[in-house]
């Protein structure tokens, strides 16, 4: 059987989006249903199942050989789980062999959701032809995954790339994954709302207080609002210089929300950086935004089903 | 002909260590000599030839196939060129050239002496048959290296896993590196005897102001330098987690003079783990001291070279 298509999921806490994807990253089919996050896991798995149906019902399926999964996380590669944050129904859920028998037994590959955009990043986007790579989402929350030596790498578990939850503030405020300072902490869209507003930033007539609104202030010169995503981005600063300290990564990519900030955020950006990547071989680290747009995930997500890690996807279960 | 053995060199500041070392580790033939740290570049070669030369005169050379050396850094694996801090003569000096020319040819491999303790404690010590680990030195400085997916990863350029140039205070003091508030410059040997100084700690009547000083101290119970460890302990901490945040490390080995003090350092650092290392697929991480005495760097560095990354040392030069 000639199978030239994988099945791409995106599964987050308020989508579940679902693909057949060309090898080429072409899009040929898609489906989706909101995530019903506050049901019960089985509610939950049905929503999966429905995005899977409209795919299997397709003539297109047949060329299916493979199905990715890029999930919100944590997740646990090595054991096909899941345990999304915003999904209080699933946790250690066994999504890979669910979502196996769903689709007749093909391989199944799990990763992160930071994981799988960049994977996205690094087959078609702004990482493409970095063999070393940081891609972040910096947004409601702030996630990532890295490439290494070219390659894709997801960790035994799959949630390599964690930069959100690395802490670059030793004493800084509690963070609700139980660090403190963690880069999430300082430098996603609510903390740069929030600290805007407690240092006396006001919305404007719609009252939108929103970190778009923020960073809209910040264009047309507020000095608190300036200030605020000064902050974001010394700590986005020097989450990313420590990960080049550590790996050697010659281009870190930001997408996401607060990532469309432009100039804004990516001005302070790389001024910290020349203060936080200061040993020489992360001198010449380059920041650039993220050029996937909403598909990010479902094509991260059959990047690693066509690179079929099927070795770990079939001792997970 | 029958190459079973590899020369291997350990390039400090103080000492340049030489040996060759058969395929299980153990080292047949020794030499060494006073690094001539503040001399000019030449007279450094002339150091470290006369240390080759000692190995090459053995009846046992013509059995070694490959040369490994482990340099201080900043070294540049991908160019072949080292530029140790503590040895101003070398400045993108071409030593992997120059010690192929010493012996006439064979491959060499460079890399930085972090990553070379590493690669000696995954083959041989607290780090065996662990697939993913981080192994430090703290001593008078921070240093490190990683083992991902089994192997050994010195980055492009044989520089990765330098934590102890990660921020894990944003706002914290200068570090010689020119960052703020690097692990190295909370957590060294001289890092924890001026901070113990600073607030009242007192040397006993043998005016040793060493950290090893302030670890027998705090084993008295003396609470200032108890503070000082702990600091200490905090940083590490937060650096570590942020590396197993990042990569998925399982353990980190901790040697040098400043992991020999023992409980006084490990017991703080186990509780501020909790504290930082946060997230599902980090919490089992494990800390364990070193095991390699001050053989490891050039096991290490024989490790490298019977591992072969022949491909790097050929583009190199």
């Amino acid at each position: 059987m000639y199978t030239d298509l994988v099945a791409a999921l995106d599964i987050g806490g308020t989508k579940i989006a679902g693909a057949l994807v060309d090898r080429r990253g072409g899009i040929l089919l898609r489906a989706q249903r909101p995530t019903p996050a506050r049901e019960d896991g089985e509610t939950v798995m049905r929503a999966v199942e429905a995005v899977i149906g409209e795919l299997t019902v397709s003539p297109l399926w047949r060329r299916a050989g493979a199905v990715g999964i890029g999930s919100a996380g944590p997740v646990d590669a090595s054991a096909g789980t899941v345990s999304p944050v915003n999904v209080p129904g699933w946790r250690d859920y066994p999504l890979v062999a669910r979502v196996r028998d769903a689709v007749g037994g093909l391989p199944v590959e799990l990763i992160g959701d930071g994981v799988a955009i960049t994977a996205a990043e690094h087959w078609q986007g702004a990482a493409r032809g970095h063999d070393n790579a940081l891609c972040m989402v910096v947004s409601t929350g702030v996630g990532g995954g890295l490439v290494l030596g070219g390659r894709l790498h997801p960790g035994p578990t799959g949630n390599a790339g964690h930069i959100g939850h690395i802490s670059v503030e030793l004493d800084g405020d509690l963070c609700p994954c139980g660090s403190r300072g963690c880069v999430e902490r300082i430098a996603s869209g609510p903390n740069i709302a929030r600290r805007a507003l407690e240092n006396g930033w006001r919305p404007g007539v719609d009252g939108d207080t929103s970190a778009a609104a923020v960073a809209a202030a910040a264009r047309t010169g507020d000095s608190v609002a300036v200030a605020s995503f000064e902050r974001a981005a010394r700590a986005l600063a020097a989450g990313i210089a420590a990960t080049a300290t550590l790996v050697e990564i010659d281009i870190a990519v930001i997408g996401g929300g607060v990532g469309k900030a432009g100039e804004v955020l990516f001005a302070p950006l790389r001024r910290a950086l020349t203060d936080y990547a200061t040993l020489s071989f992360v001198q010449r680290l380059a920041v650039a935004p993220a050029q996937m747009g909403t598909d990010a995930g479902l094509v991260g997500a059959a990047a690693a089903a066509l690179a079929g890690r099927t070795d770990q996807a079939v001792a997970g279960v």
